[in-house]
């Protein structure tokens, strides 16, 4: 492998994401920062990814202190730690191997755990039953994704593996399937529609990728990862209905369960749907359901674990699912444990349930009233229009950006769109994540910003990315009056160029 | 995917481990003990794996300590932790994202703990320097590995990529390189020099392997895994020069580094030898070295982290390293952490030195007596021979197994060793590992035992094997009488049927 040309050309072909190079800009800016380097701002905030903690919001105390608990027995003994919490880990620790979270587990998780799943959502689905066979944990949710990718992956030419998946879709999304070995076969959410999937987008797409591979399974993310759109029923039967018409395997996304914030929007579980249509698709739809221990509420990115479900799989498939995850040998007993606190938080009565609650409110709601701030300060933004999000912890507003800009960016090789969040990462420091990197190729430009920081964060993040908007307008100013469009997307007026003048060259 | 033929080929292809089964069996017995079977035994033992929590060992106190402190960082404040526990878990916090374990981390790992490594490694090669950006971290030593091979995966028919593999190998492996899609171009290692690699060998092993496929590096596992062999320098020099002379990559597993206990024997690392031999060496090989958090003194299994080192990789080829990594987003964050104390324990004169010290200590004089004791005892039953082991936590003893057994695994389709585990299983209550899982296809038989056990277990699970072996010896004796050859692999003796009584029918 002494160079390049030796690499597994298909793992050449994993498509770069624009996004790290912006990374790399932003651990760049930071060292200079602590290099006493003059700038407009004392650090980088980051909203481009989904970490709440790494933004600052706080972690669940009673998932912490049941997880240190289990690390150190010795605080069993703890008096100052609540009695539940105590209790707790000891269950835990009586159901991992040794009694230590030191001990591997099976692959596909520790039956306890996998367990507290099921009957997590059967609660959520009202007595729709789950079973403990059927709930696979793995480090993340992605890494189960991947094994589904990996196990429906094949063919060649005209007969490789497609999967229908959104535009934009999560960031990550694109290079999986090539990681995997699987076409991206795209089908438009309808941005003037709050991004809502639409039936006649997909036969199309269905049509169109039907010349060039062979689409076996269609991927959504609802809430919608990134544009916070959150399915309704009828949305939902229609989407299933296709599935099943079409013999596609259903890859739903579904980690953002826990964050819905829309008024009279609620969360409803694609499975729940698949139940309620009668046994000619609820015994026939194969449906696999991701969720996550990165979810909104409990944020807990670091310590990597998410589960599948899987409805109607062929149990010899499900035997390769566990072959598979064979080689991950086992998911990170912290996530494991953790999931299990998820799934199964305190009951009122218990004495941590006061604190429980108070912290998922404080979430829940800095998330709805972030969402609802940044939404109404980005549509006030000229040439920038952002649709309501309902659920999720993104805004993905549009973005009508100056030819000149444009131009540059194709001088400078790189997307119009990459080049925005550079120079408001340069000039404001302030990192999102630019459309492009969500299997984009449309005409219009787009950002991604997590909305869910603490609100002296956003306000911060609101008021240095509306100040550097608005050099950049005043630079290339447009050439009509702004009609705000609140809650549309259509592009808001056209830019026309004025001369630079001397003070701006050397910005 | 609604059958198995929809399944990806290549999964389809991935071997299964027969230990499965044994697994499978050995739930099942557990969970008829909690059910009030009657059984001669009341628990089952497994030390089939290395995983030495599992199995009673006791974690290092230092780690889980400040674990404990950085998950719920309250602790910071609790005076009955040391106070060297609560300053590096501050300033492991410190370089945390937004101050907590919970956010993702960059996908090759923390900054801060890749620089400990390469530290690390730095010290323990007395002063060959190892550079941070060398060192990828990842969750277990396995997912390195696996990146590795997928980059090195290519061509087909002849041209595909091989790997020159030992006999016997890791039990994991030949499952990885059926994931990977490389081929397995078997070398065996010579039991009768208790395991050693052999240059002739690895010779004939190469060119056997050109005939059907392209091998393009070398696996070797030091301290062995199953063997407990370590390589003196003159043995790591040899298979230095051979990968220089065939331009090999050699891809090291060396996480058993910690645990050599053989007299006069010691650990020395690959690279180390590599840069003594001169820049004709040193500049040229490309190496990889892989180390584990699941190694023996601190044998966190659970927590899921591992390294790599690469030298004179191309920094084009170390770009995909990265990107693989990206997929699975990052490392969990405990498992860094706990890497971090790992390669950076207490120093002298820390308030937690004397604990830590002792912990290790009684963990290294646990593994080497341990392996002494269960060297002796294997050796003196009919039928078994055991190579001393100088490293690593298992003893991969011969077995010579009667006519009679060979024969009723041929019916019942199963491998003799997988037959033996079976029957000791299900008579006493003890997991060990069969030889066949480990890339086999030898005419001998062999076990895997992991000897990281508590010494009372390690007692118990002699007895019970003994006791099972005897039985089985009694049932079919020798025709020959016993000579034991303690250290030798020869085969003793053969075994002669001996008609069973009908007290044995209903065993």
């Amino acid at each position: 492998m002494s160079s390049l040309q030796h690499v597994n050309p298909r793992v050449r072909g994993i498509r770069a994401s624009p996004h790290s190079a912006l990374q790399s800009l932003a651990a760049h800016i930071t060292q200079e920062i602590t290099q006493m380097a003059q700038k407009s701002f004392r650090e980088v905030i980051d909203v481009s990814s989904g970490d709440s903690h790494q933004a600052g919001m706080k972690p669940i105390s009673f998932v912490r202190q049941v997880l240190a608990a289990c690390l150190h027995p010795q605080l069993l003994r703890d008096r100052s730690l609540p009695l539940d919490v105590r209790l707790r880990a000891q269950s835990l620790l009586d159901v991992c191997e040794g009694g230590s979270a030191g001990s591997y587990t099976d692959s596909s998780g520790m039956p306890h755990v996998r367990q507290s799943i099921a009957e997590f959502i059967t609660r959520r689905d009202t007595e729709i039953p789950s079973y403990t066979k059927d709930v696979f944990i793995s480090a993340g949710s992605q890494r189960a994704l991947m094994v589904l990718l990996k196990l429906l992956a094949s063919g060649e030419g005209e007969t490789w593996t497609g999967v229908l998946t959104p535009l934009p879709c999560p960031h990550t999304l694109p290079m999986l399937l090539d990681d995997a070995g699987v076409t991206l076969a795209p089908y438009r959410l309808i941005e003037e529609r709050g991004w809502a999937v639409d039936l006649d987008e997909l036969q199309r797409a269905l049509t169109a990728a039907r010349r060039h591979c062979e689409p076996r399974a269609i991927y959504i993310s609802n809430p919608g990862n990134p544009t916070g759109h959150v399915q309704d029923k009828k949305s939902i039967e229609e989407v299933i209905q296709f599935a099943a018409a079409e013999r596609l395997f259903l890859l739903v996304d579904e980690v953002y369960q826990d964050s819905v914030y829309g008024q009279d929007t609620q969360f409803i579980s694609y499975k729940k749907v698949l139940f309620e249509m009668g046994k000619e698709f609820s015994e026939t739809v194969e449906l696999v359901s991701f969720h996550s221990l990165s979810s909104a509420c409990v944020g807990e990115c670091g310590l990597r674990a998410g589960f599948m479900e899987a409805v109607n799989m062929d149990p010899g498939v499900m035997h390769y699912v566990d072959t598979m995850l064979c080689t991950d040998i086992s998911t990170p007993v912290m996530g494991q444990l953790a999931l299990d606190l998820m799934v199964n938080p305190p009951k009122l009565g218990d004495p941590s349930y006061d604190t429980y609650k108070q912290e998922i409110l404080l979430t829940q709601t800095t998330l709805s009233q972030n969402a609802q701030r940044a939404w109404r300060v980005l549509n006030g933004l000229p040439g920038m229009s952002c649709q309501p999000a309902m659920g999720g912890v993104y805004l993905y507003p549009s973005l009508d950006l100056p030819p000149e800009i444009i131009e540059q960016a194709k001088m400078s090789e790189v997307e119009a769109d990459v080049l925005y969040c550079e120079r408001l990462l340069q000039e404001e420091g302030v990192l999102v994540g630019a459309g492009c990197q969500h299997g984009a190729a449309t005409v219009r430009h787009h950002l991604r910003l997590c909305v869910l920081v603490p609100p002296d964060t956003l306000e911060e993040v609101l008021a240095r990315l509306g100040s550097f908007h608005l050099r950049l307008t005043d630079r290339f100013p447009r050439s009509d009056t702004v009609v705000l469009k609140v809650g549309s997307g259509e592009p808001q007026g056209s830019w026309r160029k004025v001369p630079e003048g001397p003070q701006q060259k050397g910005e």
